[in-house]
């Protein structure tokens, strides 16, 4: 079992990376002293995979769960389902000691963490990511959120759990399109933060795409160990944590204008970082030759690079940027990079730019 | 002006006790160094008296203010209207150094300062609150939320304003039975914390019947300084700060039970916190001269003593209790007083004990 800290004082925790935690989900929770009382929140795919596993391990270990299950997808990522999911927790009079297991994806772990944050003003939870997605990302930090028709993650808190597991099992389920979509934020840590991580993914794709524990392993817990350093550094988010947004300002929008389903969270940061490079190019002098790598690193991912929108998509997509949580003084604001392994936070650039860029990126054939 | 520091660190804030402050809103919301765009939050009836005032005001200070209006009454408190105002707040695009001021009594408050904590994951927010009951409790404080239908505030956040602004002019517009109402929290700081405050509220009744500011801003201010150090020393209600709950288990109950709006609030609470002394004297041996004193205040005050409950009624009372956010294991704990200026949080009393006072005081004609 891998081990990483998330230091945050009072609130610090740990992620384990291994295979087989789901069954053991119910000993990790004995060790947080928690009440006994608690709901898994999980969406009906992953319910029906692993959902017995998760409730047997903790009744197991003592304590009283029941099951709360909600449509897979992004749509339920809406005050309905969070509505929905309160009235069911106190109808089974979760108590403040009580806490809330999210066993799914980023929809799950976003929904989860934002009632558990406010139910009752803010009970426990603990994070079982099922996604590589939510495993390097999501899962760890204490976002929570839930969408808007207005955009995405509009509405939310922070709220950190209390022990996150990441079991590497849970990933030979996934859907091919969905595992590479997480490769995305894989690849993001290696040029915001790591470019040894970056030449370790060139390097190994193959095990990876064929998802090899013993290669994915180390790679979720070195994404998960920057992750973690950064949310230490800036829990909420005053400066330094915007770098882990790299490619989402864009990658966002995409997600918006072109509405929710068309394209996974991953493809659409995946161009939105191909975006953002290239943003770095002409703002940040980021080198010509590691654009390029960077966009075959995403190419032989199986990731898209590029995207065909109408006129009218590319202007409502500017739009949609606008309405970024990163904007301050109705200017948006953007990570860019100044080479591969070094990001920065907070860049204007000139709307002439972005428009170059975007109808460079967004009017080619994918 | 009367001015309570509410001391709580980096997130410290004042509490401003004068008339006609609305009219200020703008200078005063100035020295916040808070971004130009804000919405006020106001409920129909409210916003016919001072909407106009506010808005003009933070125009004035060079603010870009909207109104957001929901229904008056505790109807209001619930996620479809929370929904309502996020999206209103993402049409006019706050961001994330954008604020809200809550302009209204309690349901206004409690509302707007849940939205404040979860619009972009938390922005700031400004409580003028506009009855004595907000002034004295809701607006300080930093505990918002909304109902569900299995109990009140069961969803929420803990966020605490930047300002709370007590303009003593709102009152003058009050019901009569709303001020009165409000009456009961006031009682309530005199029975907890202050045997001095208590013995004035006593003497003075006649003047803060009549609403004399002169009376009135002493009283309040003591209030909200009563209220600031007990916040000021258990943020997120760790143990202490649960003695501000004192006659609201049952109080909260009654108003379950009963339909939300039979009884106003504070009425609830008044019938609550005779139940809390009745208990008192079996468990604390809280004197029996002093209780018949805090019955007779809150009788002076026109405030409910007893109600009329059936048989089926004051069973589902029981029940409504174990929904209290403060019960641990199953078991209701209460907050008791040993006397008029001295309680204790955490107390658990026999269901038996329980049930005999419930029996002599909601069988009662009130």
């Amino acid at each position: 079992v891998r081990t990483v800290a998330v230091p945050l004082g009072q609130r610090s925790y740990r992620i384990k990376i291994a295979p087989n935690l789901v069954a053991r989900l119910g000993e990790e929770c004995r060790r947080l002293k928690l009440g006994p009382r608690c709901a898994v929140l999980s969406d009906t795919h992953v319910a029906r995979r692993f959902a017995k596993s998760a409730l047997t391990s903790l009744k197991r270990a003592g304590f009283e769960p029941f099951l709360i299950t909600v449509p897979a997808g992004e749509k339920s990522k809406s005050l309905v389902t969070v509505q929905h999911c309160h009235d069911k927790l106190a109808a089974h009079r979760l108590e403040r000691g009580s806490f809330i297991v999210a066993l799914g994806g980023g929809v799950v772990g976003d929904l989860a963490g934002f009632v558990a944050a406010t139910h009752l003003r803010g009970i426990a939870y603990v994070q079982v990511p099922t996604t590589l997605l939510a495993q390097v990302d999501s899962s760890v930090g204490g976002k929570t959120g839930v969408n808007l028709k207005a955009g995405k993650n509009l509405v939310g808190a922070f709220h950190q759990p209390c022990l996150v597991l990441c079991d590497l099992d849970t990933l030979m389920m996934l859907p091919e399109r969905e595992y590479r979509s997480g490769l995305a934020e894989v690849i993001k840590y290696g040029i915001i933060r790591d470019a040894t991580l970056f030449r370790q993914l060139e390097r190994n794709l193959p095990g990876i795409l064929a998802r090899d524990p013993k290669v994915l392993g180390p790679i979720i817990a070195r994404c998960c160990a920057i992750k973690a350093k950064i949310v230490g550094r800036d829990e909420r988010e005053g400066g330094l944590r915007a770098v882990l947004n790299f490619g989402h300002t864009i990658g966002h929008a995409l997600e918006t204008v072109s509405g929710y389903g068309r394209y996974l969270h991953g493809e659409a940061i995946s161009i939105g970082q191909v975006a953002a490079v290239r943003l770095s190019e002409a703002a940040l002098g980021f080198p010509a030759a590691q654009a390029q790598r960077t966009t075959e690193l995403f190419q032989r991912a199986g990731l898209p690079v590029a995207a065909q929108l109408n006129l009218a998509a590319r202007r409502s997509l500017f739009n949609a940027m606008q309405q970024d949580k990163k904007v301050r003084g109705g200017r948006v604001r953007f990570v860019l990079a100044r080479r591969i392994g070094s990001a920065l936070p907070g860049q204007e650039v000139a709307d002439s730019l972005i428009h170059r860029v975007l109808e460079a990126i967004l009017s080619r054939k994918p």
